[in-house]
């Protein structure tokens, strides 16, 4: 028998403690043996339901716990998810999670503790929710990993179809989005990119092999795109997507992306995430799945439960370091499309809408693209995705 | 130091040979220790070549040598890669092999020998090419998975391909694919589907967890495409590509489908794979990538080196079974796309080219389309993919 506890029953939380029991016999075929939720920690009291009589709300309940091998930090924010965590680890409990926040925060140093006890810090929920990435990631360290780049926010993915699918203007398609429960009601995190930003962050310390923090991250919402940028995006044969990118060397960016419909990202639709990645032996691959959700994230972090289960008392690689990386700074040149009052030379004219002049420019750094057209008035700009 | 051995020294072979040197640092990383070519078997001598002192043309210098931990059978076909496999794993030496043909074949039995011997048999490589597929299949043990379809064959991909893009017919994309080294001077396994229909077993014995054998397998070929099909598909918003497709409780089938432009595997072109999976929890997830190729195959053998380099002297679960699948019965239904004589009663009309009728009918079985249209001149009749 292998008890485990679940730190934060909100949803995916609860997901998880579902999934154990609709999943009981695969989980057990996965992991070894039976796996029980011995303890679920929560502010609420959970009166009247089955979680009734496994609820806690004292962390040193579980960690003194000699039964509990495995925590699942499913509370969100950094604390006290981080002191909990590192509480766990101390006293030999692995911690598996689905908090992007904590990871990018303290997730080095959360492993460093780990590797001290002998015990593990995963965290596969805490980018592209059930996409089963950093699992797959994890087999590719016999390649050189020099780009990803992806899909990462279900959020934006979902009011971005709508715009393009039904020509819903952006605060039509984000109110939408938050009737429907894909957005919070304060939808900042999301539509600001910040969310992405963390996701690419973890993912480019991954791939780099040392830290990149969300600050470093050069980061660019989705507010300003409007209805005629798809109008002009569908005569281009393309569509727009927020993508978190990474390319070894070069500065790490989120942005809405033009991305063509030859290209594997273009169908990624509703609220899933995408990501590419890019080896020198494998050549591009990507994987896609389920973004966000109750159960698909729940899936995620019970895959980390079983590679845990598999693993006591040893310490597995999760690909995070405290080395700082500083090699993230040269400019990325992109082709913009741009809608700006005029025309200037060289760049490539487009048939524009209304008044304005719309074209695409040459491969440009955004600094390159501010000094170049620093005259104009600029409607919106948008980088355009050469095929990968 | 890490000893292994190569079985055949040809495009797969070669190329491990050349990622171990290439990737040397990182597969050391991943590894946990230096990974050597010792030995390859191949009944060329290599004279001055790199590989000619490592050259041998007996097996047993190979299994009786104790360094050697690990053998790539990359030789392909059922013999004598199934006795030197066998052999391997009789002296307790772990096997991994991209050799479709043998995994369907026998790789149940090597299985089941290597579990005796305390070693492990992996075929990452045999399906997907450098997709890292099979790996995050293992990784959703606690999910239940009841579908799985993908684009399994890189050749007819490129065929089908190039017949969108560029307007070709079947015989000139043929010629260009066989002219680009894509397909064999003889092209028969893979126009005629039984590429794939080796694959889709081995897909559909892994995630059901019992042997569905390739001989089981509704098979179609794409040789009956043409370059109207193609025009048909555009005016429906759809393409063409050739799927291998398992849900569970039905027959096996690898056929044709019209894929809808709003489909994740309708971008999926040229020489690419993808694979799409369904489970309870996680929902839709989909992996891309190379589906052939010296190098990216290659890596896919070398993530089971690697895997098998983690843990020596102990069998690594891989998902085969002995026990048969006899739930593959219940008949698949699809709509389907017709080019006939003439229309009846009750399907969906379309705008015809030249003097024949094309119309879609309700979903059918291919019992029931065939007792339902016996009395029509069929041209071509191509399943219809339904959203997944």
């Amino acid at each position: 028998m292998i008890n485990i506890a679940i730190l934060g029953c909100g949803t995916v939380g609860g997901g998880v403690a579902e999934l154990i029991e609709e999943n009981f016999k695969e989980v057990k075929a996965a992991a070894g043996d039976d796996v029980r939720v011995k303890y679920i920690l929560d502010i609420r009291d959970f009166k009247g339901t089955k979680y009734e009589k496994i609820v806690v709300n004292d962390i040193n309940v579980i960690v003194n716990d000699p039964e509990i091998k495995i925590v699942c930090e499913t509370m969100g924010g950094k604390e006290p998810a981080c002191s909990y965590s590192k509480l766990a680890l101390e006293h030999g409990i692995s911690v598996c999670t689905s908090n992007k926040e904590l990871v990018d925060f303290y997730g080095a140093e959360l492993s460093e503790i780990a590797r001290k006890h002998n015990c593990s810090y995963l965290f596969e929920a805490s980018v592209g929710g059930g996409t089963p990435l950093l699992r797959t990631l994890k087999t590719l360290r016999h390649e050189k990993l020099d780009k990803v780049m992806g899909i990462l926010n279900g959020t934006c993915n979902y009011i971005l179809t709508k715009m393009r699918n039904e020509g819903m203007e952006f605060a039509d398609a984000l109110k939408l989005a938050q009737d429907k429960g894909y957005a919070e009601r304060n939808p900042d995190a999301d539509i600001l990119g910040h969310d992405t930003a963390r996701k690419i962050a973890i993912l480019a310390s991954l791939v780099s092999g040392k830290r990149v923090r969300y600050e470093s991250v050069n980061c660019e919402g989705i507010t300003k795109i409007d209805k005629l940028d798809f109008k002009y995006a569908d005569k281009l044969n393309a569509t727009i997507k927020l993508l978190g990118f990474y390319k070894e060397g070069h500065e790490v960016l989120v942005a809405p992306f033009l991305i063509k419909n030859n290209n594997a990202l273009y169908n990624v639709n509703e609220a899933f995430n995408a990501i590419l990645f890019h080896g020198n032996m494998l050549s591009d691959a990507m994987i896609y799945g389920s973004g966000a959700g109750r159960y698909p994230t729940a899936s995620a972090v019970v895959s980390d439960v079983v590679e845990l289960a598999k693993n006591f008392n040893k310490f597995i690689y999760n690909g995070l370091s405290l080395e700082l990386n500083n090699n993230i700074n040269q400019a990325l040149k992109f082709k913009y499309f741009v809608r700006a009052d005029k025309f200037i030379d060289g760049v490539q004219q487009l048939e524009s809408f209304n008044d304005e002049c719309a074209f695409i420019t040459e491969p440009l750094s955004e600094a390159e693209f501010n000094n170049k057209f620093a005259g104009l008035e600029i409607k919106n700009k948008i980088r355009i995705l050469e095929a990968i």
